[in-house]
């Protein structure tokens, strides 16, 4: 079920170099003409003294999923995932921000990013449709998933049933809802932030599991916000409320 | 100095259809297999109710400048701009969103985005590059580019400074600032928020013109956000603040 490759291919100077920092990193293709940039320089550095191989190349576009993978990219050992147990376990109280099936690699990673930055520690993905977990999801999180521990599983659903199940709080974001995210006490307890697909918002089945929706109160002429947006402000609303952004 | 076509090309379901309901759509292609698509379907209709001409075509993507147009691009009437004195003006008390050098379309539509929902009416652009303000940030806006008050400047320092002339305090995203942005006691009066270019950050200039420079807390391991995330990030807690979003 979880694809076994997260993270196997990576573009981009800062997915690389977090990397190589994690010691992932088997081997990397650099453009020649971009040696002389001191970005490129140190990555080669950092690479070489890993002892990771490192292959000068014309263009890495060809090899590449992104359309800017700004003159670098490498493959890697996967990154560990986390079983969802472990992923509930994350933070003092816990908290794992769930992604209800989103499928653009660049919300995801920058979503990965903003949890990182706030302090939370874990997501669940789902994996069963393409999996939004690759070379720019990757790119997008710069160096953010080599932190944040991701657990996949085939049923969000279930997987916020067994999160509800071992205590945590489950608080979906849901633009019908009549509660505000600003100020939510649930976030100060053990808690999982579920956030919906782009477009689609929250499936059924997960947001009849929900203990609470929440909103992000919106000016009348706006229906909704970026997914990777609306998952950055409760995530930061979390950190707030627990004392965390002073 | 202002490009005169700001919003003249037009791509995506959300962008066309609050450009049509602008009544600045003067011409829509679609793709002729997707109008048994509801969204087009409503898209079509609001076009003909409005006078604007539609030609069905087989693939509208040799016109578009983004990847996924959704099989409709439309040519309008550019998006009037705002002079910097009307852009000081908008909110009470005034507030505005001053981008430094943004070069990424799909921040600046995202941005656009959160600021309308944030109860922010106006940004601030400069005009200098390439412009950002193309298909793809109209694309990625859904709409709120028809809304959000645009001042094209030639000078973000400048500007700045002619902002603060005007009572304005000026506030800046800054890294490296001591002042946390969650709780700053100046975005409930007149001020304008200042979001530096991805990577680069806030210019020397502009940076030398700020009343105050106020990070974003982050933990350890992350050195910045995405640009449409930190500048959302600002825009939310001032209507916090301000006590908008109960």
């Amino acid at each position: 079920m979880a694809p076994a490759g997260i993270g196997d291919s990576l573009e981009g100077i800062h997915a690389v170099a977090a990397a190589i920092a994690a010691g992932r990193v088997r081997q990397m293709s650099v453009e020649q003409q971009r040696l002389r940039h001191a970005d490129i320089e140190q990555l080669v550095a950092a690479a070489r003294g890993r002892g990771v191989a490192v292959d000068l190349v014309d263009d890495v576009r060809p090899q590449a999923a992104t359309s800017a993978p700004q003159g670098v990219v490498a493959r890697a050992k996967p990154i560990p995932l986390l079983t969802l147990s472990e992923a509930a376990d994350v933070g003092d109280p816990a908290a794992v921000l769930v992604l209800d099936h989103l499928e653009d690699p660049r919300n995801v990673g920058a979503i990965a990013r903003s949890a990182l930055a706030a302090g939370v520690g874990a997501m669940v993905v789902s994996g069963r449709r393409a999996a939004p977990l690759g070379p720019t999801a990757f790119k997008t999180a710069a160096g953010a998933l080599e932190h944040v521990g991701v657990a996949v599983v085939s049923s969000v659903a279930d997987a916020v049933a067994r999160l509800r199940k071992r205590g945590l709080w489950i608080v979906g974001l849901d633009g019908a809802a009549e509660r505000s995210l600003f100020g939510c006490d649930l976030l100060t307890d053990p808690v999982a932030i579920v956030v919906g697909a782009e477009g689609a918002g929250l499936s059924q089945l997960v947001g009849d599991r929900l203990d609470a929706a929440v909103r992000i109160p919106l000016a009348d002429q706006v229906e909704s916000l970026n997914a990777s947006v609306a998952a950055s402000l409760a995530v930061f609303e979390l950190a707030r409320l627990r004392g965390g952004l002073d």
